[in-house]
């Protein structure tokens, strides 16, 4: 399965690539080509249906003037046609403001869930959280 | 697949049948098996591992002196032996304090993946965000 994995990891890598390039086509290759595609960016209210979800990466992409991505703990899980990924996105980024200079840094957990397709894995489901929680254990 | 649906319903609603109850033994039940298992709580870092996700959620049970879940939106896709459920759960809670008389309402959205099993679906990964943002849409 390590040809697999790794394909899957590479699917997982891509969806931050697209947002880091603000590149549109990229962010609607990696989605499925089905209706019932679901995402929760952080913070957010849940997104159902691939048409509403590209709209929303398109309206976050062209309000970031930048961003870069760190993934720490990727982990894939696959069962048959369905693979599990779960991450730590550690990001920074600079808001959208007239001097372009505010950059942020923050920290996102997600777990993206993606499909086997003829052309490849293919996101179903992308669901991001704001870590606000300082330490790790209970 | 009607009945895997129903399935896959009934075993999402027991989470938080479980939760509402403080029940340790329904909690440990409804989780696959494995180790692989994996626990996002709304506004957490991302816990890994059957031990750590329980050990959580023992925590968390034992610190909610009352909560109560209504579901909404939950919708459940199948593909072959995984179980993807998406749900908003608007939650009234008290929180554990000398007077315990106070209540706090919250919107969460979740991502529950079940994996089917010999005796059942199980649960492989929860993913609880707070939703902060107003609005529906982008």
């Amino acid at each position: 399965m390590t040809t697999d994995v790794d394909a899957v990891i590479a699917a997982n890598a891509e969806l931050y690539a697209a947002f880091e390039e603000g590149d549109v086509d990229r962010m609607e290759a990696i989605w499925d080509e089905v209706d019932d595609v679901c995402c929760i960016h952080p913070g957010w209210p849940l997104l159902r249906g691939r048409a509403r979800v590209l709209r929303s990466w398109s309206v976050i992409m062209a309000n970031t003037n930048y961003i870069q991505f760190f993934l720490t703990g990727v982990q894939a899980v696959i069962d048959a046609d369905v693979a599990v990924v779960t991450c730590e996105e550690n990001i920074l980024t600079a808001v959208a403001d007239p001097d372009g200079g505010l950059s942020q840094s923050a920290k996102v957990v997600s777990t993206n869930v993606f499909r086997r397709r003829a052309n490849g894995w293919r996101l179903w489901l992308h669901h991001g959280s704001p870590v606000l929680a300082p330490s790790e254990d209970p």
